[in-house]
């Protein structure tokens, strides 16, 4: 019996949005926005810092092997929150790791949520409305960021497969199929 | 609109399995031995050779490079047998990287089938029965040929997300859930 849902996403795949209606289907909690507050709250990072870092690795940081770093003590603070979040059960919870972090618990499921290039540029063209000239490099850096954020901490590489129970295609399958796919799973 | 499914699989993770109930469900053909027979009858090659090396890749034929090998000629007959089959569609295609030969057509359905260790290896011993000497090292053997030959010919990671439009853990769903999602995503 399943009572969390991690979602690992690509930027621009549409995860944010499928973890947002999955939840609400399945009337559980969501955590993304929401996970800084809380972590904020813990830990007396500011929310803006933890927005900003809390699925960013420096290159700084990446290479500061040996000594611990801000980034660390973030990581720590935010696996400590995801750890409570999962005991109480029924949730949620968008990417900092948390399908490494739960690893341990067998009432967890991974999803990993990735897209076609051109659909990700697309879709995020849409709803921010980018300007064309920063767009390309800022979208590649975000993805870049994000994932050696995940093996930073997880050692594991971003998107292969066997680290996750089910891998989804949104340019392939939709954004509302993705979600009846997930709850299907759960309430089955 | 999907016509057919290419299903790439890990060995004992339940792929073959699925396959074939799924197309059974669509009313759909399916293809992996008799695969076989068919490319026998328009290449010329032995069914056993075919069945043996279809989808192996020797360590002699992958450092071959630059010489046309048996094996290369072996994998030009599949791919024009598995270009004709796509074609008539309505079908269901285990292995011989028909996800790779397929990749112009946008009515193919990639899927990765994979498991976790134990699970794979458990699901052998009690369907073939095999010994426990000899099993790992064939067993390990099997994955390993498989991925290269996948590796050789697709110049693609086995396993990574990107390649397919759904990657479903056997493992974590069970074959009856998994070829349900699959025959969701067709009907709906």
């Amino acid at each position: 019996m399943k009572r969390v849902i991690t979602i690992t996403r690509e930027f621009g795949s549409g995860g944010r949005t499928i973890a947002k209606e999955l939840a609400n289907r399945l009337g559980w909690e969501y955590y993304d926005y929401s996970l800084i507050a809380k972590i904020a709250a813990q830990s007396g990072y500011a929310p803006e810092y933890i927005e900003r870092h809390g699925e960013d690795i420096t290159s700084w940081n990446m290479w500061n092997m040996g000594f611990f770093s801000l980034s660390d003590s973030l990581f720590l603070a935010q696996r400590k929150v995801i750890l409570d979040l999962a005991e109480k059960g029924n949730c949620v919870i968008v990417g900092r790791c948390a399908d490494y972090i739960l690893e341990d618990r067998t009432d967890v499921l991974n999803v990993f949520i990735y897209a076609d290039e051109a659909w990700k540029k697309d879709r995020i063209k849409t709803i921010y409305g980018e300007n064309e000239k920063d767009f390309d490099r800022r979208f590649k850096e975000k993805n870049k960021k994000r994932a050696s954020y995940y093996k930073y901490y997880t050692g594991h590489s971003w998107g292969r497969a066997w680290y996750y129970d089910l891998c989804l295609k949104t340019s392939s399958l939709g954004i509302e199929e993705t979600v009846n796919i997930l709850q299907s799973v759960i309430v089955s």
